[in-house]
């Protein structure tokens, strides 16, 4: 049906939804009626550059105004960020698994909400790239976790749950015919690694407050790059597991930074 | 000495450090005459809440000017908000554990570098209350993970390093005596569980993408209670295992929302 699933029988014998940190819920808001036509959702880490990628979507779309303000939806929230550009949501999701997390949860009952069909997610932004060239952008086929398996392990009270952390092959493979399309933009499709850490997880010599040795740090990068990783950072598995329980397409471009 | 202890022989032999998430640097600030005069850092989730807490600290210190404005020396960044009240820095630090690590590491490099002495940090904010009344603080003793053990797991590179999550027991008492001298002001010393997850970590029955039994999460609450769980929450285990590793006194106060 495209619709969104949500294995969660509670959820439509309550009588309001409230999306805390969304600041928005189902007796205050129509949320039909708000997000209904929504066919896209992008995300990122920060909530700047998620408004400037709605004003730049809204130019690509023909719809920007005399002005180029967009509105920010959660504006009674200063915990995420959320703009919309016809039928495209770009909303911030802050740093690590937890943080995208509470969004995502939050989205994803939006999405139930509102009945939207076949809404295709994309995490958009920046990663450390892993022997590839500087300013690729890496299309995931697989997250995985710091030991490389394509797993996501959620502690659902004191049981944990292992998800998968594929994602969406074929729009993969779109997204990769688009950045064809335009010269001098090299992508590539490879796994991508996600680490609770910036600094210690990531092995970041200069910035840790631990010690570790460099010679370590090179051959883990090595063994990770031998298992098909092209990209580190800090909310893939989540992303892939929650986007595989609830039948949602996502998919996750990052750009390399250097 | 009193001083901040980082344990990575790397940091003083660099030209250079760079606080990218705090837009703040050695070369390009002078942290010793920013920061040097510190002695208390206060932590919070939400930006908003910790720029009211600054502005609260400042009447208290008798500081206020004319106006309650105080300036955000974080702003060239989005990704956390920092303000200055006297000796106090009010910072937020978004939710969960590797966004209030990515701040932390880089907020104990800045007192490194400023050289501040005999710095106390405490965490402010709301938590979920177990077997409480509402409205009381907990002051955690302990910082406990979701199978109520005193430790934090940090993955560094491949390696799972174990780290107490202990916290400043004589902080503690202070903390508790100062609240006995305000009236109607429930506040008790107890461990405090972190979580991954706001939804399924925490067993939100009505909030999760998942289902799970309201007679299993009684169950686990009641095994917590009785563990001396007395609040809940996302960031308690590497706030207190990044304080005992830099020798920084730390304490996490939370007040328990209904």
């Amino acid at each position: 049906s495209g619709l969104v699933l949500v294995k969660n029988p509670h959820l439509d014998l309550m009588e309001e939804d409230i999306l805390y940190h969304l600041d928005l819920g189902t007796k205050t808001h129509n949320l039909p009626a708000m997000f209904g036509d929504i066919k896209f959702v992008c995300v990122g880490g920060s909530p700047n550059r998620m408004r400037a990628f709605a004003q730049f979507m809204l130019r690509e779309l023909g719809l920007a105004g005399d002005g180029e303000d967009v509105a920010d939806i959660c504006a009674g929230s200063d915990r995420y960020a959320m703009y919309r550009a016809g039928p495209v949501l770009s909303i911030s999701h802050g740093m690590g698994i937890p943080s995208i997390s509470i969004m995502l949860h939050e989205l994803i009952k939006l999405l139930h909400h509102a009945k939207c069909r076949d809404v295709t997610i994309i995490r958009i932004g920046t990663s450390g790239g892993l022997g590839i060239e500087a300013g690729s952008v890496v299309i995931t086929d697989t997250a995985v976790d710091s030991s490389f398996q394509p797993r996501f392990e959620q502690v659902v009270l004191d049981d944990v749950v292992v998800r998968s952390t594929e994602l969406d092959k074929e729009l993969a493979e779109e997204l990769l015919a688009c950045s064809r399309e335009i010269p001098d933009f090299p992508t590539l499709i490879g796994h991508t690694m996600c680490t609770y850490d910036f600094y210690e997880g990531q092995g970041r010599l200069d910035g840790a407050l631990c010690s570790f040795s460099s010679e370590k740090k090179l051959e883990y990068l090595r063994r990770a790059y031998d298992a098909g990783v092209r990209n580190i950072e800090m909310e893939s598995t989540a992303f892939a597991a929650l986007c595989g329980l609830c039948g949602l397409k996502g998919e996750f471009c990052r750009f390399h930074l250097l």
